[in-house]
């Protein structure tokens, strides 16, 4: 149990500031914590008092509630919480939708909430029919069908998946624009993935010697192709047929698609068909024409495929108002496609100084990951940034460095830092620092 | 790079069985292992040879695909993968829907399929009148809004939830059912769950020094109320605002729910609108009347609050079919009401020798944990059994010892050993042992 004096010892430690402008230390809420019972304050000032024990009951304890359901759908109340569609008008099949991670939590993201990118359409795939062909440099050509896969050993693993396009568009423009974290970032989704290890089918098949590269193709319209070393095929690859449980949906590659943890979205083919393994990379449309890095000098950087590390505050970010000053949690997204996070930092005056966040665990590698830190907001301007660090040490550039690295025309890899500006009303702007 | 005499040592260490009628050592699919390169063999005789390389374009590559959506959902050939109302006829608002373990993969279920138990129904609730009172032992009652506990600390964590009635029901005839295992045991579902801890709350409260139990009661038709120790809601005790990601599903709670990781589903009240600080516990109606364990003397035993080590083979399981002799994976999902579960053994003999499964990392306590086993199916009479252990070396009985241990009329808390038989066709049952 805790005594008075214990509480004053908790309350010096982890009381006072950690960095500029109110932000507390990471463990300042946890064990009861320095707001809780003795001082009679209200933690956060968010709760209120209250008049009357015994509200009278409202109006769906008076009625027998719904049925039950076959597969159940969200609230009518979180009409909202759809996926974004407002960086591409329309809906065409060609194009991206996007996850609205500032109205999400946690680090799973719904299957219904994906985000979505698309070059000809979601196919709408007969299973029964669909083979999956490695052929090319094998000693075997095979065929796996989707009920053959699931007599193989699988493996599975919380992955984030990431378009090498998220970010970049919207961070290029000379005045930020105030669109929502879904709508800047949301073309990041994280889910449990399960899976054969694609090393397995690969074994199988046999490789020859000279094999160094897998080109995959994909069953929909647009033939997506893209090729992947040889050494990341045979490291973590995976060929996905579920999604945090069950069948792989659509939208995601349905019935199987390739799984390259860390590397750029568009390289994990969905709907994938065959695999023919080569002795150099396939200069497929996709990796000349797009998904490469256009510098200065005019010149392109090909197969970029390692996504680095990146971070995004979500709460507060732009579309959400404070509500009056007081404690808060600051919470938000880190990954990176190395491996683990290993740290967060977060500053709420510009840059000036960072304290570490609370990282939710347990952090797996190449996995979305929560970070949380209690703010106390007096009510003044502030600047919040985040930058997260993996394994190696690499963190993310400032925006201008970024921008000075590439091209003008360059969007994709886009890692900056995302700074959020509070003004004395509440209300978050997006803004360049 | 690995080479012959490395091939063939972990030949000889992984590919002898390490327990009876075919059960090989949990690594032995891994780094290649020892059906792949090499012995020319195809590693499960499920892939076959590719005929003709570069099969024809399928219908779904020759039109465009289907236009993005809001909000996804399965893939239209996947109608199979419903929630099971088999052991309750009908879809009254009274009576549960169970998640489809033997359809699913990994470890967490999908929002739309997490089971349902109602007492009467699902009610609408409109989050904009919903509040949750702390009241009773406390210094301050105080009411809580969702919008007022989103500027709260939050805790994220993988947690599953199981109704105490799970499995028993099923497995009390004097003849095996044959039912499938999402009959037989899918009122768990697994969920990653964000929230403000309890204790955060309470502390705010502040807590009268003759506080012991808190009683908790939803805003569902069925006015459900039960106690929980204080302990518990000091501990890891949260209120549940997202599941998944997203706002928690109305059959889950919507808006907020109590969540009290590692004990009996009734327990984590839906729709909680109210929390009463009490010296003792409420002895409401599903306290006293209901889950309770009814013992062979006439008497019931209250509170068993803390579910037991529990596991159950998914794969294969009764409903499934065997697809001739060769290698398959033995799958299934393990979990433990006291933490993490610290091992799987797993028999294909009966019970007559064990190995130990692989787990899939990272284990997180109170959550569901996916273990794998390769197995050479020989063609031939099987009868598989799984037994998970907690970090207490706490096991799961036989089935004649849990039924010895209760009265004929009990039905909560069964934990022991479920067993699947497999025929010499390769038909799967269930089957007592």
């Amino acid at each position: 149990m805790r005594n008075d004096r214990d509480l004053a010892e908790i309350e010096r430690a982890l009381g006072a500031p950690v960095a500029g402008n109110g932000l507390l230390h990471r463990r300042a809420f946890l064990h009861g914590g320095v707001f809780a019972a003795g001082a009679g304050a209200a933690m956060t000032g968010a709760a209120k008092a209250a008049d009357s024990i015994g509200t009278s009951a409202p109006t769906w304890m008076t009625q027998p509630g719904a049925v039950m359901s076959g597969y159940g759908r969200p609230s009518e109340w979180e009409t909202e919480i759809q996926r974004i569609f407002a960086l591409t008008p329309g809906r065409e099949p060609t194009g991206s939708s996007r996850t609205p991670l500032h109205l999400l939590e946690g680090t799973i993201t719904p299957n219904g909430l994906h985000f979505e990118r698309h070059h000809n359409g979601v196919p709408a795939i007969d299973p029964a029919h669909h083979e999956l062909l490695i052929h090319g440099l094998v000693e075997r050509p095979l065929v796996f069908t989707r009920e053959s896969l699931l007599r193989y050993p699988m493996e599975t693993h919380i992955r984030f998946v990431e378009c090498s396009g998220n970010s970049g568009g919207a961070n290029r423009p000379p005045e930020p624009r105030q669109i929502t974290a879904g709508e800047i970032h949301g073309l990041l989704s994280c889910s449990e993935w399960t899976g054969v290890k694609l090393s397995t089918l690969l074994d199988e098949a046999g490789l020859d010697p000279a094999a160094a590269w897998v080109a995959a193709e994909g069953a929909d319209a647009a033939g997506m192709v893209r090729s992947v070393p040889l050494e990341k095929c045979m490291d973590d690859a995976v060929i996905a047929l579920f999604q945090n449980g069950e069948a792989i949906r659509p939208e995601q590659g349905y019935p199987m698609r390739l799984l390259l943890p860390g590397y750029e979205g568009n390289a994990n083919v969905k709907w994938v068909r065959t695999l023919k393994v080569m002795r150099g990379p396939a200069q497929a449309r996709d990796e000349t024409s797009k998904y490469s890095d256009l510098l200065p000098n005019g010149k392109a950087v090909q197969f970029t495929l390692e996504l680095a590390p990146k971070s995004v505050i979500l709460k507060p970010s732009y579309g959400l108002s404070m509500q009056g000053p007081g404690y808060y949690e600051i919470s938000g997204l880190a990954w990176a496609g190395s491996g683990r996070v290993s740290r967060v930092e977060i500053s709420a005056d510009g840059g000036a100084s960072w304290a570490n966040a609370a990282l939710s665990g347990p952090v797996a590698p190449k996995a979305l990951t929560r970070f949380r830190l209690p703010w106390q907001w007096n009510g003044g301007t502030a600047t919040l940034m985040s930058r997260t660090f993996d394994e190696g040490g690499n963190t993310q550039p400032m925006r201008d460095d970024w921008l000075a690295r590439y091209g003008p025309r360059h969007n994709y890899h886009y890692n900056a830092i995302q700074a959020w500006g509070v003004g004395t009303g509440g209300a978050v702007s997006n803004v360049y620092v």
